[in-house]
């Protein structure tokens, strides 16, 4: 099987294997696992943040992130593909009673602070829900894994400035975007008041993500994830994993993209299909079948050795990753182009 | 002073005043009142309904609506537009832990079966909000008073059928597209799960609101009143006004709605406003100043004795209602003129 | 039918109608409601606050103090018996996400710093919910009336003070405590951060409650206010109630005292009755069938023209108040006197 | 350093590190990663239930199974030194908006149907908060690792029939109770709709909990678990220690109430402890110092190389596991007796 879901099913490598089941552990509850405590240092350096911390999943790290930094009937401006909005089970409503206010960026997913600004409500308005963040997916999943320019950051967080209002970076991929821009993540990530940032996508560890943020809100951060049940015993397991993650495998992502091109370059030659290879920025790859059902297209990739999976309404999305070799993917395209011979 | 801020300020009139003041009362928390019983079972059936419940306000009674038929986690459809996203600070979110799905209506505000169909999320897909409601608001305040075409509704609610989803009619100013359109109101009513109906814009009475549905909804909206702090004792002192209301206010919203398109031909041949009249349905009049802000706009206006709102951005709104007359209106078109001149 | 379920069943006098029937109004949701905010001016003056704020009911009154003195995940102290726990289904919890730390105060229903102490979490606990508020209802209603002597109450002060903790009031009946021990509403106010009274039990107006604080926490209130539903438009109809309450009905809640303790004294000689008269202190008195149950007890009452309410489990609660005389007291005990004979 | 501060101290051993190195691991977001599948299949089993559920930790297994019992509002009654109320964070109120009806158990924290009948709330009272769930912890941490008597049991969960309710087993420790009475967990299990229970403590599994109940409870569990950020990718290395501990650890808990009670009896010569060793039932010790504070006594004993924890205001709490030795209980006795000689 060809696996091109998601950078999600990726597998720990032997080193890393080696590297958790060497891994010195201790309570992380007490704040005694040595592992984990180097994880969360050495993490916080990388993203030039004050403090980070570990969290089981990239859907708690964000919403964390989203609670220290709100109050039940607050609002956060975000694109209307966010992961925060269409992958999160309604969770900023149900676990910080947030609203989110959603924007349509261009077709890249990509809002600019001109658009957005007028969306920021009138602190007089005691009627209206407070803005109070901006959220930024970077690199944006649903849009195709396109990164946000470094600029557009920069002018959204003068807006942010100008109102008060915290910026909070779903860095999930952010690794990929830095990969490719040669922008470092600790330049993404000051931007931002709180960042999160997934070990176990197209970095390879098993399970967790990371926040990162000042200090006080990752005290605050660190009360919220044993209220929602995120405070683990001896996660140095794990952490083992992540930091051989952090050190290994960033600059391997680069070959992700490469594959990605290789793949959309591939398919853009087939007449059935509906392409634009151009959006391909980093690992991520979107297109739509012209003539067949998209479950039926996922069916027939299915019975031939190909796992894809789906991204907005009739749209197909192929996710490259370390468990996936460039002979791989030119077979994935083969497999694609019998399917429409 | 022209007050045309909102058809929220009118005063009760004499008449109104002596049915609060001979009202006969009991105590509304043992449902001991005549007057809040009466009125209950006068509106449930001039909307078709089998319950009712008065409410201290829109707000209280779109929240309860929305509370009784979702669990927290669930999703909303509405408008971009609508007051629950707008102007209920929050609260889907705050109160009920309630995502809303943000559709933009056309140009009067108002979404299709096709446009919102594809938001609708797969019951499988377990890591996404669930969707539950969809919310239609008739008519629509911040699209400037829009009456929603029944056919449209009915469309809609073949949608909610097809996906087991309920409807909830935010109908504040439901009377106003009843009387526009001689559709009764319980012929709205009848395409939706819950209602809600203000007593206290265009009907005039001082204080609440009327939310209807079935007998088991109704009985979960009465917990959810007095759990939310909205179950009051002697109640039937407003009921009353309410009831007067119903009986005596509502076929005259049709002279409000002449007084709102007098108004917009008036201002429509001012060359320094952009108006489109063609948009005036019923009692509001939406417009913008083009060469000076809307703030300076306003408060010239309000130099000389004439006060105005505001809707979105950059958007001025007059309303008209029972306290403002033909004159008055002329002489509100003869401010804005002078403004100008 | 003499009706000694609550003091909440009072209906509004000739005078008190006349009052709301010539109140002026305004739309209060601008704040330009004359008589509301006259009303919440006298209301702060009154009880030495900042500000004041009016509300449709006792349960909102008390919830939107909370709310605002806390952030989800706190803690409040309460009596076990207290009505925030009893009688306001859960809303600490479902509004606010409050937990309740539970105290069995002493036979009247009153604990002491001692016995709270213990209770307040260390913030170092980062596991533990945090303690935040410690609440006091006085009369305490389930308790029987009973009041908190003002040195209880001043030493509970210091304990929150030593520990920065807030101090609300449920002041529903905080009105008969100041007339029965001669010390002012202010002088019991000044202890406490929020403080929540009601206009609609003893002292006879239809609808309302009032909450009192700085002027900080009264603006907060007021946005929690609206969030919930509880803003109304022409509340001046409402508050020409309440302020005629405040001006009137105070002082007479003496004879509402008097007539509990006619009423104990009476049915105290009744042998089937298990009734403790020195522990009625205010308008509340407590007592048990001995050998019928509560359920035929309350329906022989109300076959012979009295009614009576419950407390705790297997008790009766009867309530004086200003729509019941000294002879409907004394025809109530004799009814009773009849039942057992 | 001999560390009896807790169980959730103990190390993953040799062999269990083993099992992780060679776990077979897929996304378990899509359901594929076969050890965590046969993980929870084992411990459905093992717990006679129809579905099991990992979850990262015991705080998120009990506030899961209390989530899917309930909805907002909604009242669990609970001992009032309950794990849920002592040490969550205030989540059942945070997370779902539920109110705790504390009880005082007897010396052992135990309290009987009789106890708590009178808590149960008539559902016509619409004013307080719904009565859902009865919840025991089995064996009770702070009240020193004591058994609930299966007859007990019994006779509750005939009460949650009779009034409709469910009942939750926090059963964090329910392997030591088994162990010790020789009455299974399926047989303690079968009386509660839902029950969750540690891989994390005795058991010596590194990180984890697991929840059980019906198909349906289970599958909304998943829900849950997602929208809390508790869905996590490669669970298998995990899963891979919890299975070893299931199929490995429990019978050697006997061991450690042998500890246990050997600590005791040591201590209990002690004059200056106050311990009852009858109460010694499990693997927890619960004792004070009567002339110094326990601040001081746990100072000094960690100055000698033993660390110890606390239990209820005044009370320290010793606990046995997998990496304490008997020599190392005896070293731990001698240190004390220094202390005190």
């Amino acid at each position: 099987m060809i696996d091109l879901r998601s950078d999600t099913v990726t597998k720990p490598s032997l080193e890393m294997r080696k590297a958790m089941y060497n891994a010195e552990v201790g309570d992380d509850v007490y704040k005694e696992d040595p592992t984990a405590n180097e994880l969360e240092k050495y993490a916080a350096e990388l993203l030039g943040k004050e403090a980070a911390l570990f969290v089981p999943s990239g859907v708690m790290g964000n919403q964390i992130c989203l609670n220290v930094l709100t109050e039940h009937g607050d609002e956060v401006i975000c694109e209307k593909d966010a992961h925060i909005f269409q992958y999160e089970s309604g969770s900023p409503a149900a676990l910080s009673g947030l609203q989110l206010s959603l924007v349509e960026g261009n077709e890249r997913g990509i809002f600019s602070s001109e658009q957005i600004e007028p969306l920021i409500r009138p602190t007089s308005a005691y009627y209206m829900a407070r803005t109070k963040v901006i959220e930024i997916e970077n690199t944006h999943n649903r849009a195709g894994g396109t990164i946000n320019p470094i600029e557009n950051i920069i002018s959204i967080s003068k807006l942010a400035k100008k109102y008060n209002l915290f910026l909070h970076l779903d860095g999930a991929r952010i690794w990929n975007a830095s990969v490719e821009t040669k922008i470092s993540v600790s330049d993404y990530a000051k931007y931002f008041n709180t960042v999160s940032c997934c070990l176990s996508k197209g970095l390879g560890a098993p399970i967790g993500s990371i926040i990162a943020g000042s200090k006080e809100l990752i005290e605050k951060a660190f009360r919220v994830r044993k209220a929602w049940g995120g405070g683990m015993r001896q996660v140095g397991i794990l952490s083992a994993a992540g930091l051989y993650a952090l050190k290994n495998n960033i600059n391997r992502l680069k070959e992700d993209h490469e594959k990605a091109k290789l793949f959309a370059e591939g398919i853009s030659k087939i007449s059935d299909l509906c392409i634009n290879k151009n959006l391909v920025e980093t690992n991520i790859v979107m297109f739509s079948p012209k003539n067949i059902s998209v479950d039926e297209f996922l069916s027939k990739c299915k019975n031939k050795g190909l796992l894809l999976g789906t991204g907005k309404v009739g749209v197909i999305r192929a996710v490259t990753h370390i468990d996936v070799t460039f002979e791989q993917i030119n077979e994935a395209i083969k497999i694609i182009e019998t399917i429409f011979s």
